[in-house]
């Protein structure tokens, strides 16, 4: 079992029944997020465990904090529970959580527990801080600003698939179970000024592009041969004759990092990976000036982007 | 439609899709808290509307902010929806919810949306601020600490029992449907130093004397004769040859406050009643030094005091 985190000084109530009081710090920004796991619509017991359930409640809601460049602080989790859940299914929840908690610095300070006569749920809000100049969204692209992805792209979907095949041991279902969000990245890119526009791939590296593309009033390009597919993804998806470009285009659950980045600012960025190398990032494209561009080229030919993963 | 709120200015982002992004004031400490409602455990659609549904996750979440003495800024929403849900059910429940975050100057910074394959799940997350030394909580109480109670008790149960019964147009299902959060006075107390130890009564008054009695180390001594119990609810239940005494202290869904003020604080107590005025507050008993004694003094006679509601 993992060691409960120690409290940050900025907690100065936590883990009592009454709410959390947390300080924040002078002139930083508060960002709030929430985000909830559904049993049934984002896990199945036959793939998860209960810690891995606990880790991605609060690893892609730290994603949301990374996508804008914040420092996570605290996180509060509230558990809707089936009358027949064990209280060891609870304690293994909580203790994935509190291990990504841990590894993040988040003090979790606070929670509420509830019956559910449905399904298992799982909500999670994360809040982190950052200062007011540095905060990184999804609408301040410009034409001419090169994409970046941070990582690798499709092994979620291709982890879940090999789950569903009955498959296991393999990298990839580790990144459906456990996925990382990309916090030191988001924080260092946000502190170096290195991109104009930032998300995260939740719902894929396609509807990022979109999303991002459509925020700041632009269009995309994106070139497919530099796609940086997940290599165990495309060994997956070549022995079942599915395009991997288009599978990992539109696979959901990836955690990683779409930048957008002038050309003035590669020094910047260049900095900003002398000190977080890991993941590395992959130049894919560009925003365009036609907002009603989105294209993928491949081959030398220009196809429309694919759309991305749907939950609904 | 009741208008949506202009956010406050401390709101920097609000309802974009990325996280939110809202100023904390210099020097406050933030409080955070979450609260669910879940359809058949805390709500039937048989006895409440959508827009009550919305009103009352707000406003459960906000009494926990008052009896800290917080003053409520931001709110974030999770949804878990039944796929059924029609979306004039979904507006429904953020107009109630967005009805009570007006009246209480919150500002809606942020949400998340998902299916459910069960029941509705509703999420909140309040957060508010308050200065560091006049933060409120249940274990501040000391023996001879007098405990004052806000408004009137038991009116939620007996809502909910004429509902069952068929019985509408009382108060008191009103108190059941759209309880008030007692924000403006939780913060006034807290702003004016007026009490030692102070809890909200979510899960009844008995509970909440429980609680903070121990949470404080004390014992606690209530007199009977002097108990707010809401006079519709009296009725209700001397119709019924239902103790009055009993069902009130152990109704749930009361959110009124309890306070632990010593004799030398009554002057601020009386000075924080002549800027807030509503609800009333009734002196009900003391806290006292034998720390298992929880004492109910009725006709002259001293028994047990009942155990609050119990959700599980």
């Amino acid at each position: 079992m993992p060691p409960r985190p120690l409290p940050p000084p900025r907690v100065v109530r936590g883990g009592a029944p009454d709410a959390a009081v947390v300080a924040g710090a002078k002139n930083a920004r508060i960002v709030l997020t929430t985000d909830a796991l559904v049993e049934g619509v984002h896990f199945d017991w036959a793939f998860s465990t209960a810690g891995d359930v606990g880790h991605k409640a609060l690893a892609v809601n730290l994603s949301d904090l990374a996508a804008m460049g914040a420092e996570p602080s605290w996180a509060l989790l509230s558990l809707a529970l089936p009358g027949a859940t064990a209280v060891d299914t609870v304690d293994a929840l909580v203790d994935g959580l509190v291990e990504v908690a841990t590894a993040n610095r988040v003090a979790l300070v606070g929670g509420n527990l509830t019956r559910s006569p449905g399904p298992l749920v799982v909500d999670v809000t994360a809040v982190g801080t950052v200062e007011p100049r540095r905060i990184l969204t999804r609408d301040g692209g410009r034409p001419g600003d090169t994409l970046y992805v941070s990582g690798t792209i499709g092994a979620a979907r291709a982890g879940l698939e090999m789950l569903k095949a009955g498959v296991a041991n393999q990298p990839c279902v580790d990144r459906h179970r456990r996925p990382i969000a990309r916090v030191r990245l988001g924080y260092a890119i946000a502190r170096g000024r290195a991109a104009r526009a930032a998300m995260d791939l939740s719902d894929g590296l396609a509807d990022a592009v979109h999303q991002m593309a459509e925020a700041s009033g632009c269009g995309a390009e994106i070139d497919a041969s530099t796609l940086p597919v997940d290599a165990c993804a495309r060994q997956w998806w070549e022995a079942r004759n599915t395009d991997p470009i288009v599978a990992a285009l539109s696979g959901g659950d990836d955690y990683e990092l779409l930048i957008a980045v002038p050309a003035r600012w590669r020094g910047r960025l260049r900095h900003v990976r002398t000190r977080v190398a890991h993941p590395p990032l992959t130049r894919i494209g560009v925003l365009t000036k036609n907002r009603r561009e989105r294209v993928l080229v491949r081959d030398g030919r220009r196809a429309d982007l694919p759309a991305g993963f749907e939950h609904w």
